[in-house]
């Protein structure tokens, strides 16, 4: 089974050693690990952006499964382009699993950005925007659509203390998966 | 044609309005707007959440394209649940356009939320992780998932006075499904 390794580990400083340990943990597991920067890419040609874009979504289509990390970037949420990811996969119909190293719910991680209060029975943020209240972790686009087309959520019991570096969520989904693909076979 | 309109226009205080003049642009151009609001959902149910993703994702497959309000929302970029929708319905094979009334480009905007630095050759916010640097308003995966799975993101040449009302941009992607629908009938 080979598993597309989505998140924004690719924008850490050491995202490359990031990316190996991941693929090292889908080994022991039986599993292929598929890590965007595998891609070789020539960052200095004009249409490097769109290379990279063609050479995730190749990526993608020949993966059965993704893992996404979602813990929080730059914001109460997960990563953009992981996030677009998730869906393209589930629309694909492929097996989704995702995990986040940040337990909080959405309004309390929004608290750490923004002034939250209440306005008419809704959480608004300063700019008068509806806070999702659901008790999530985060958009309940991407939470449901792991439970419906793959697995919940995964979270730690409490953040750890390198939320981009310690990988023990994601050793969880890799399992999930490795059980999956004996179930299959 | 049925264009499901994705957005974080649901979270603003005004979100059934807007939703309704969306729905009366399609109309204008011979097309109908699915609006995720347009679901009977009962939100004192425990499993609101649930049933608010099952109406959306029922609605996008019912649709035949997608419009997704790409405008920053509480961070550097889009609302992570138009981006999940964006994949999803890229994943499906169904015609996706998008507009962002903030023609800014990701670093720039970036810059509004933290500290960006350059560092040995890349940008880096201040937590030390890569800022995307190809002059791209947004992550690239949407970016260019619009370009090649319907048409380039539709940007504003200034950025309107409300960002959160002008639906000249919208109007602009409404043009561009009824240009199409023209084209395949």
């Amino acid at each position: 089974m080979k598993i597309y390794l989505a998140g924004p580990d690719v924008f850490l400083p050491d995202a490359i050693e990031i990316g190996r340990r991941k693929a090292a943990i889908c080994e022991r597991h039986g599993l292929t690990g598929l890590y965007p920067l595998d891609n070789s890419i020539d960052l200095a040609a004009s249409d490097a952006s769109r290379h990279i874009f063609l050479g995730n979504e190749a990526m993608m289509e020949g993966a059965d499964a993704i893992i996404a990390n979602l813990t929080p970037f730059r914001g109460p949420g997960a990563d953009a382009g992981t996030v677009y990811e998730l869906g393209y996969m589930a629309g694909r119909g492929k097996l989704c699993l995702g995990y986040c190293n940040d337990p909080a719910i959405y309004a309390d991680r929004t608290r750490r950005f923004t002034t939250v209060s209440e306005q008419d029975g809704r959480l608004v943020d300063a700019q008068g925007l509806t806070v999702e209240d659901f008790g999530l972790p985060d958009n309940l686009m991407m939470i449901h659509a792991l439970e419906l087309h793959g697995g919940p959520l995964v979270l730690p019991r409490e953040r750890p203390a390198d939320v981009w570096h310690d990988l023990s969520a994601f050793e969880n989904c890799v399992r999930q998966a490795a059980a999956r693909l004996a179930t299959v076979s």
